[in-house]
């Protein structure tokens, strides 16, 4: 079976996934306790890789919900002596491009990679190595921030699986590559 | 009643509302014969808004979609005389801010005004002018363009009201204002 390499993530109305200093109170403000499929997606994932900023973001969270699957950090800088205390043995750091990093991971066995930070997303949207988009819309307009797209070499079709409205006003879409 | 000002366009999935050259082909692309509401959210306006770049634009496809609405460019340095010859007597050129035209149109007896352009729907969303935004998202990432939404002074909070999919992949939502 191939590879599915998905992106789960949710962004303002204006496209932000964080204020420019980091701050993501706009997002908790809403969540409720609804985890909008978050954890069932979870479930069908068996690793996750992410950029080193985002990396340095969920450690300074101290959370780590990661627990039991295969956790790729994407870094030409960190190496496996860089892990946060609590996290020693269970981050691997790769200093690979998207399309090598991919190619070793299915080769290795992976069924389902969540792909998470904005950097990184970006990377493997301009591979075309993204099979599956989840994007969720809380509704507030930021002006500023960190963006979660960026510059393409040319246009990327998705094509919408299912949207799904949420009482907290988040409008969670859900988009397949089209190859 | 109060004077409704709604906003009713479409964005790539990455929040662009046409290319960086003007190009609006990814939006016409998978349009089919489906006007996405548009003639019934037109036969409840009476009034259009829109700011000088966009009306050249309208200009130059050669389409007048609005007879019969009270017709308003925002433009500092047009002024009657400069219309184009087919909508000589059709549009009005008011040299205003945007509380102040909102003011003005709402003393005439506006009932529902339709702002479009990217310039002049950031300029109303900046005082907090729009009381409803229609906001369509074609399924394909652009990676650069000309972006809807703009710099904010704060948060602008808003209201999901519904959101319907469309067999072309469009996700159309609606968005009230929270007051």
């Amino acid at each position: 079976m191939k590879t599915k390499i998905s992106v789960y993530i949710a962004t303002s109305l204006d496209g932000f996934i964080a204020r420019a200093d980091g701050g993501m109170d706009w997002l908790e403000h809403d969540a409720g306790d609804d985890d909008y499929g978050f954890a069932e997606f979870m479930a069908s994932v068996d690793t996750v890789v992410m950029g080193r900023l985002t990396y340095e973001f969920v450690v300074s969270t101290g959370l780590w919900p990661y627990e039991g699957k295969r956790m790729v950090v994407m870094s030409s800088t960190l190496g496996a002596d860089d892990a946060a205390p609590h996290l020693a043995g269970k981050v691997e750091f790769l200093a690979m491009e998207p399309l090598e990093l991919a190619a070793k991971l299915a080769g290795e066995g992976a069924k389902h990679v969540y792909i998470d930070g904005g950097l990184t997303i970006q990377r493997f949207l301009r591979e075309r190595l993204i099979d599956e988009l989840i994007l969720s819309r809380m509704p507030v307009l930021l002006g500023s921030g960190v963006p979660l797209f960026g510059e393409l070499d040319r246009d990327v079709l998705l094509r919408h699986v299912e949207t799904q409205g949420f009482a907290s006003g988040l409008v969670q879409s859900r988009y397949a590559a089209v190859r």
